[in-house]
């Protein structure tokens, strides 16, 4: 096994330069020269309150650094990773917030024996310097059945004391009062964690190796219906009617996705039972470095600890919170009134449904005979499907024709047409089709359908083609064929309607030079672009395809002549 | 290679799941019922002001969802994982933000060929339903040192156009001026990234394999340093003298502690080259599952930049920030005036300085001679070091005594003592001993050294040792000779002092008798909890010591009679 890669620069300066990365991202905060503690700069705000310190191993970031601001911790110490902080640093932070008037110093102690007994040297050192100091000490964890001497490990719940101590000392509750609060938000406050693999300390080896498995599914769930009883049997007993305040830790590296699941998981779970789901939170709040897992907590709420949950902090981990019951807010909007879909609304037929099903009959008939040479030409350059894309596309339409009337209103066809090209059709060429004439339906009406309405509603359909798409003529796509059509056709809005069929006629013509020519471009967007040059000796059948698109269209117009 | 671990119930439910948990802990989101869209519940505030869309593929939570709310987006479409969303579910959201009354609607699209067909697409359909519809591309990445036809990618640039542009709607800006600004301000963007580690599509083996080594050390610097050159040749000309907005983002699984690492190095490397880092951002903004690495986004900002950077929004995943100009911020505070080493303080000698050292020598030379006797007690219940630790403190003592006089205050003694054991002496036995000698010191001084002060003292430093080391009598430690001890000599206050001397002596009988009895009790706490207890069959070495220290204080007092 090998060490785990990680980002630093040395194991031994990777705390200190963390810190220093804390600081200096947020504002108000400093450090303690000669020291690893993270203190607030407007000291002069804690005159006459009670200060806030806590602390611990590094390794658990954001805590405590991340949680010192108004509204939260005064100041929090750091040890090495996973290591106690040493009392000298402890009593420094006390002293330092003792000198700037606070009204006593609470300590925040996580129950692990070296962090006990380094915070208690140092309040102890602090009383014989005539400091008012007391302690609470978190013991939230919920995983073992009965708890051994050493007692529970103080976990996230940790967070949630500084939030609420922390209220409590802004509004400016005194030492005593404090710590009788929190003795008693302790007994309601428990937490479970689950890890799906290990963190390593840096320079070190993972501190434990999972077997690879199949825990993914189901686990959530399992571990949600675990969570009550064990909640119950252990710590804190839950009952229905009951609120709570939920976090949801993720301990360093679940992704974001599943710490989406593992919420509604949690919130689900709760409420089924009964619960009622005061407040949730939902990140990476007290993490094992980069441990894949999540720790759940949760806390029985009364008005008051809602109300201090809800105060607001500076401090730059806490989270942007709803102060709303999360039981029974409204979360589902409903969808759009308007219809999202053009081609269902009603329509009749017109002068020109004739002229448009025999175009579109040609064309589906031109695209299926074509597929197999669009389909060889394809696998020179691509994965030989354009033929069968097309064709799909092609039947799709086909299929559609037989059981509908087309619409008098151009643009209204092209709309349907967009539709089963954007459903049928699929991948890429389905997509760009699609926004060929999802652009083009606007410009042609049943009013307005004269030559030169076309000739703008094909080139705003090759504009959004463009646009969207990011490719130009030049690329080897289907654009080398339609933009010097589109040049052509643009023609149309000065030529007299004599004239109009040599127009369209030479857009063609210049559509399939343009299709031919291709086999002499470098493919830069598209599949093809993944070729190498020199083995893309064959015309684009993307291009190919729609010269022979324009040209069925120009054969069933010539006939109607 | 086996599938990552997932915390997930199914592969298909994952994404739905999660933007459940997303709005059902956030206020004020909706999810858009058929569509993954969250979108603002409060719509009724879009009206007249131009809304924000965003969206693409899942697994780059908390992008983008997270990001709705005031002065961010006003909705979010996502696809599967790593997959461009439905355009039908992109003009569901459009068609909504329209009927809610907003002044056009504005798409934020990353550069992803999928996005932009899609987002083009359901574009193209809203024009055509009579909606106001623009779009910005976010091309930010800087990987490349010359882009290909498809562009550079969009990263997490994206977050902060998202705040700009939102911040810029929230004022009241229309939507072309929104669209003018942007397109200057994306011009200002670049985004680099380093990954360590793949990360994996829910069901799917990982996207790539790296193979193990040594790539922590220094990759920070040299990352850094490749940072300002990549930017400049590639993307975003930096001088001295620019003012730079700095967003460092975890990529998925990067420890906190790492990305503190990262934070500090990219605000050193910015600020060596002159240039003036204006905001820092930390965190988890646009992931990509559980990679772990991390992406460094720079803007150059003017005035307006850090406006709208700073202006308030509800955002749930915008972090708390700092409005202040980093560069120039002061980030380090004094360390207290007052001494935190009291026993460097100047003293004078006493009448009680002669019997204290002649103790104290008498402590130490007890505690050499059994050395060995405690390493072995050690050896059947610890590590074996019970001896050794012991003869550190008494050799520590031993030093200070050559070159030192002994304070005529015992309290002030006390604290020496207190503060040579916690450094000396090392362990659990230090940071014990320090807090019993810590704690007792306040008890007596110069003016107050009756027996009865003494042994307030002695019981206060007990229960310090108990409170914060959180063993009682009977848990097979120290406490099963001291406590018996103490009882004893509690009787001192009401002694007359003709009867002092048996109390004394009475208190080392139940010390010793304390001491010998631990061999039959279960060890509950320390290092012997973790031996099987019938193996425990000799005397606690810790209890014996504090017994043969109590005696050999005794002899000293006996002989001064």
């Amino acid at each position: 096994m090998e060490p785990q890669k990680k980002l630093i620069n040395s194991v031994d300066s990777c705390v200190d330069e963390a810190l220093y990365g804390l600081v200096r991202a947020s504002e108000g905060l400093s450090l303690l020269k000669g020291h690893r503690v993270v203190i607030r700069s407007d000291l002069d705000n804690l005159r006459g309150k009670v200060a806030l310190l806590s602390g611990g191993g590094s390794g658990h970031e954001p805590a405590h650094g991340g949680y010192v601001g108004a509204g939260m911790l005064s100041a929090a110490v750091a040890g090495g990773v996973f290591a106690s902080p040493p009392p000298a640093s402890i009593l420094a932070a006390i002293l330092c917030l003792h000198n700037a008037g606070a009204a006593g110093v609470l300590l925040i102690v996580k129950n692990y024996t070296g962090d006990r007994l380094n915070f208690g040297l140092a309040a102890e050192q602090a009383r014989n310097h005539g400091i008012t100091v007391d302690m609470v000490i978190v013991a939230d964890d919920c995983a073992f059945d009965r708890p051994s001497k050493a007692g529970r490990r103080g976990l996230c719940g940790t967070v949630l004391i500084h939030k609420l101590a922390g209220a409590l000392a802004e509004e400016g509750c005194p030492l005593d009062q404090i710590v009788l609060k929190m003795t008693e938000v302790l007994k309601r406050i428990g937490t479970l964690g689950v890890g799906l693999s290990p963190c390593s300390v840096p320079g070190c080896l993972p501190s434990f190796d999972l077997p690879p498995g199949d825990m993914e599914l189901g686990l959530v769930v399992e571990t949600q219906d675990r969570t009550l009883p064990d909640f119950n049997q252990s710590h804190l007993p839950l009952k229905s009617g009951d609120s709570v305040v939920v976090c949801v830790n993720n301990l360093g590296a679940l992704s974001c996705l599943e710490m989406g699941v593992v919420t509604r998981a949690a919130i689900i779970c709760l409420e089924n039972q009964g619960v009622v789901v005061a407040r949730v939170m939902s990140g990476s709040f007290m993490t094992s470095l980069e441990m894949a897992g999540v720790s759940l907590t949760l806390v029985r709420a009364n008005q008051e600890t809602l109300r201090l949950f809800d105060a607001r902090t500076t401090a730059l981990a806490w989270p942007h919170l709803s102060n709303v019951c999360v039981t029974g807010c409204r979360y589902i909007s409903d969808p759009p009134a308007m219809s999202t879909r053009p081609q269902d609304d009603s329509y009749s037929e017109g002068p020109l449904s004739h002229v448009m099903r025999k175009t579109l009959e040609r064309v589906c008939f031109t695209l299926l005979e074509k597929q197999e040479e669009l389909n060889s030409l394809d696998r020179a350059a691509g994965d030989g499907d354009c033929g069968n894309t097309h064709a799909q596309a092609a039947r799709a339409i086909q299929e559609w024709l037989q059981d509908h009337r087309v619409p008098g209103c151009p643009g209204k066809l092209l709309s349907v047409l967009a539709g089963l090209v954007q459903e049928k059709m699929g991948g890429s060429s389905g997509a760009l089709y699609s926004l060929f004439l999802t652009a083009a339906a606007g410009h042609v009406t049943e009013e307005q359908s004269s030559a030169a309405a076309w000739a703008s509603a094909i080139h705003a359909g090759t504009e959004a083609m463009r646009r969207y798409g990011g490719a130009d003529p030049g690329d080897r796509t289907m654009l080398d064929a339609l933009c010097p059509a589109v040049d052509e056709l643009m023609n149309l809005s000065t030529t007299p309607p004599g004239g109009q069929m040599a127009v369209l006629q030479a857009a063609v013509t210049k559509a399939t030079l343009g299709a031919e020519g291709t086999c002499n471009l470098t493919a830069q967007a598209g599949r093809a672009s993944y070729i190498a040059a020199e083995r893309l000796t064959l015309p684009d059948p993307g291009a190919v395809a729609v010269a022979a698109t324009l040209r069925a269209v120009l054969e069933v117009l010539e006939g109607q002549k």
